[in-house]
C-alpha cells in the first residue's frame, strides 16, 4: 500500500494504528477522514499541526490544502485563538449555562451578517441544517422541502449520501432541483402546491468528484423571488464555505440575503460549533423549536469563534485566501502547460478543485496527488481543497514545487 | 423577578446578560439550559466552575447538583483530565483524520464495557442515538423502532420532546410501549411484525418531572429475550446516566447486555464528545451507513475522554458517586422529617431526584430550590440531579445546610 512511499510498510506508525483501528472502529474510521479511498501515501493519523502545516504519525510534513475539511481557517495553534480559548478554559467550558461570551458572539454574529437578527449555536453542521429545515417547517406549518441533487447538507438519515440504515419516510417531503437550473426548481416549487416550507440551497456547487459551480445570481435571485411568493425560507447551507468567501454569509458575495443560514466548519478555527444565523420573521419559529445537545452552551468553543470571527474581519480573512488560492491556481495552470497536462480549476480561490481532463477513476489525480504529498504537500484528487489565512506566499510557492513533481507524475503516464 | 434575591434586580448583572440574549438569541437561549423557566433567583450565566462548586456572573458560588446537566462527572478542572487535554491541544486537535488518541480511547472503551467490541465517537448524544437506531436498520433491513413513552433520546425530529416543525413522517416507524411494562412492549413487538430494527431503551426511567424509576431486571430481560428472538438490536440510551452508574455500561448493574449502546454527556468530563459501543453482530452495519462530522476526530475531546475513563476507573467513579449520594439522600430524609415535610426521592444514588408530596406545579419544589440556592446549593426542582466525583463529604453537608434553609421554606408555606 506504502509501496513508493519512502517509509517502508513494516516501519509505518501509521500502519500499525490502523490496523490497532481496524479491530475496534467499524471499517477502521467512520465517514469523511477515513483516508481508505485516498491514493497511496496518505496518511490516516496525525501527530501534530501549525499553522498552515500538518505532521503525520510517522514526522512526514506537509502544507496543508484540506485544513481538517475546513475548520482550519487561521491556521493551527493561532495565538489570538488559542489565547482566547484557553482564557475561558481557565474559568469554565461546559456549565449549568452559558458563559457570557455566548452574547458576545451572537451579537458579534448579528452585526457581521446583514441577514441575521439571532443566532442558535450547535456542534454539527448537521445539527445546523437540520434545526434550520425545523424551523422553516415550524414557521410556515408546512412541510416540503426543496433540495438540490448531489448536495451534501449533513450525514443524518434526512440528507446523509447513504441509504444504509435511512427509510422512505425519512425523505418523504423532500423534492429535489438542480443547482443553478433555474427551471427545475420552479418545477419543484410548483410540486410542493401549498406545502413549501423551505427552498435548501448550498453556497456554491460542490458536489463530490465533479466540477464547482458558482452560484448563477439569476438562479440565486429567482430562490429569493420564489421563496418570498411562497412565504417560505430560503436557508443557504454555509457550514462548508461559511466565513471563507465572505465574513456576511457567502451569499453577500451575489447579494442575495437568505432567511436563514447554517454555519459550522471554519467559525472557531477548529473548536467545535455550528450555528444558525437568521432573520426576524423566523425568531418566533425559531423559540417554538426544542433543538440543543450537552455541550452547545460550552464557552471555550465560542471563545474561539469570538477571536477567529474577529481575526477573520480585522485582516479581512477571505480577500487573504483568495489571494493566496489564485496564487495557487495560477501557479498550477502555468505548472500544468509546462508539463502538457490538461486541468481544469473550479470553484472560489479559497476553496479550489483540481481536476485533470480525461481522467477517469482519478488516475491522473491520485498520481498527481500521491507524488505531490512525497514532495510534502497535501492536496486532494477529488474533494474541493481549503485556503487558510495561514498560507503565506512562500508556503504557495513551495506548495508548487511539490505539485511540479505531481504533474511530473501525470506526465509520465502518456 | 429576583425580589427575594440578595442581588438588587438593576444591578444584576445575569439580567444585563439575559436582556443583551433576548435581543439576539430566540427566547433568549435555546433548549433544556434555558433558566427561563426555573424559580426566582438562579442564574443563566456562569461565570466559573471549579470541582463540584460553580460561580454565576454575579458572584455566587454554588454546591453544584446539575454537574452541567450530567458532563461534569470528575468536577471541573480536574488535574488529570485538564493535563491530557492540554497535552493533546499542543500537538493538534481538528486535523485532517485523527491523532493516535482515538486508538487508545476505543481500545479503553472496548476493553471496559463487556458488550462492546467496537466504538464510534460523535458531538451529540442525540448523533449516538440516532446513528444506533440507523446501525440497527441497516443491520436488519427493517425499519421498526420500539421508544418508551415520554422517554427523551435527543432534540431531532425523530425524537424530540417538542413537534414544532416535525413531520408525521419523522416518526412515522415509531411504537410506543411503557417503561418497565413487559405486556407493552410484547405487544409493540408484536405490532412491528417481521419489521422490528430496534428497541431503544434509557439506562433508567428519567422522564422530566416524574419520579424515577430503576429498570425492572425482568424487563430488561424480557427486552434482551425479544431481541433476540427477532433477530433485532437491543439499545441502551445511556446518554444521561453512562459512567456514572457503571464504567461497562449502565445495564451491567442489571446484567443485561445490549447490542448497541449510546454514551455522550460524562465521558469526556464536560468536553464535547459522543460514542456508540457495540457488538461484532453489528460492526457490519456501522461500517454500511453514512455518520460523521466536521469535528468528530477531533482529539482533545478523546484525550479528555481517555483521562477521564481512566481516572473514574481508577477511584471507582460509580462507587464514589453512589456513597456521596446516598449521604445526600439520607440528610435529605433527615431533614425533610425534622420540618415534617414529605419527599420521595428515586433514581440511582448518583442521579437523584427530589420530588415534594402534594405538590402541583411545583411550588413546593420551586421554593425549597430557592431557598437553598440562596444559600449557596444549587438544586433542580423537576429533573434529575448529578453528583461528581468531586463532592466530598464536607462539601454534602454544607449543601445539607443550605437544604435546611429549603425545607424550612416549604415548611413555613403550611
Amino acid at each position: 500500500m506504502h509501496g513508493s512511499n519512502p517509509l517502508s510498510l513494516a516501519n509505518s506508525v501509521d500502519t500499525a494504528l490502523r490496523a490497532r483501528a481496524r479491530q475496534v472502529i467499524p471499517g477502521g474510521l467512520w465517514g469523511h477522514l477515513n483516508a481508505a479511498s485516498l491514493p497511496e501515501g496518505y496518511p490516516q493519523f496525525f501527530a501534530r499541526g501549525e499553522g498552515c502545516r500538518v505532521v503525520d504519525v510517522d514526522g512526514r510534513e506537509f502544507i496543508d490544502f484540506m485544513c481538517s475539511w475546513g475548520p482550519i481557517v487561521l491556521g493551527h495553534h493561532h495565538p489570538a485563538v488559542e489565547a482566547a480559548a484557553r482564557d475561558q478554559a481557565a474559568r469554565g467550558d461546559t456549565l449549568n449555562g452559558p458563559a457570557p461570551v455566548l452574547v458576545d458572539l451572537a451579537e458579534l454574529m448579528v452585526g457581521m451578517i446583514p441577514h441575521a437578527d439571532w443566532c442558535l449555536f450547535e456542534k454539527n453542521g448537521g445539527d445546523a441544517t437540520t434545526a434550520a429545515v425545523t424551523i422553516a417547517r415550524a414557521g410556515t406549518g408546512r412541510r416540503k422541502l426543496l433540495v438540490a441533487r448531489g448536495s451534501y447538507h449533513g450525514a443524518v438519515p434526512w440528507c446523509s449520501p447513504s441509504l444504509a440504515g435511512v427509510t422512505a419516510e425519512d425523505r418523504a417531503h423532500i423534492i429535489l432541483y438542480d443547482y443553478n437550473d433555474v427551471a427545475s426548481v420552479e418545477a419543484a416549487v410548483d410540486a410542493a402546491g401549498g406545502d413549501l416550507a423551505a427552498i435548501l440551497v448550498t453556497a456554491f456547487r460542490h458536489d463530490m468528484a465533479r466540477a464547482l459551480d458558482l452560484p448563477d445570481p439569476v438562479f440565486a435571485r429567482r430562490l429569493r423571488e420564489l421563496c418570498d411568493a411562497a412565504g417560505a425560507a430560503l436557508i443557504v447551507d454555509d457550514v462548508r464555505a461559511g466565513f471563507r468567501l465572505h465574513l456576511g454569509g457567502s451569499w453577500e458575495t451575489i447579494g442575495v440575503r437568505p432567511d436563514l443560514s447554517a454555519f459550522s466548519k471554519a467559525i472557531a478555527n477548529g473548536y467545535p460549533l455550528g450555528a444558525i444565523a437568521g432573520g426576524e420573521r423566523w425568531r418566533e419559529a425559531a423559540t417554538k423549536i426544542f433543538t440543543t445537545g450537552s455541550f452547545w452552551c460550552a464557552a471555550v468553543p465560542m471563545a474561539a469563534a469570538l477571536a477567529t470571527l474577529t481575526e477573520l474581519k480585522r485582516i479581512d480573512g477571505p480577500a487573504v485566501m483568495a489571494r493566496m488560492g489564485q496564487r495557487l491556481r495560477d501557479g498550477l495552470a502555468r505548472l500544468a502547460a509546462r508539463h502538457g497536462v490538461a486541468i481544469s480549476q473550479s470553484g472560489p480561490p479559497q476553496m479550489p478543485l483540481v481536476l485533470f481532463d480525461d481522467d477517469a477513476g482519478f488516475a491522473k489525480g491520485s498520481a498527481f496527488c500521491s507524488a505531490a504529498l512525497k514532495a510534502g504537500a497535501y492536496f486532494h484528487p477529488r474533494h474541493n481543497m481549503f485556503l487558510s489565512c495561514a498560507h503565506t506566499e512562500a508556503d504557495i510557492d513551495t506548495a508548487l514545487e511539490a505539485a511540479d513533481a505531481g504533474f511530473a507524475a501525470v506526465a509520465r503516464m502518456g
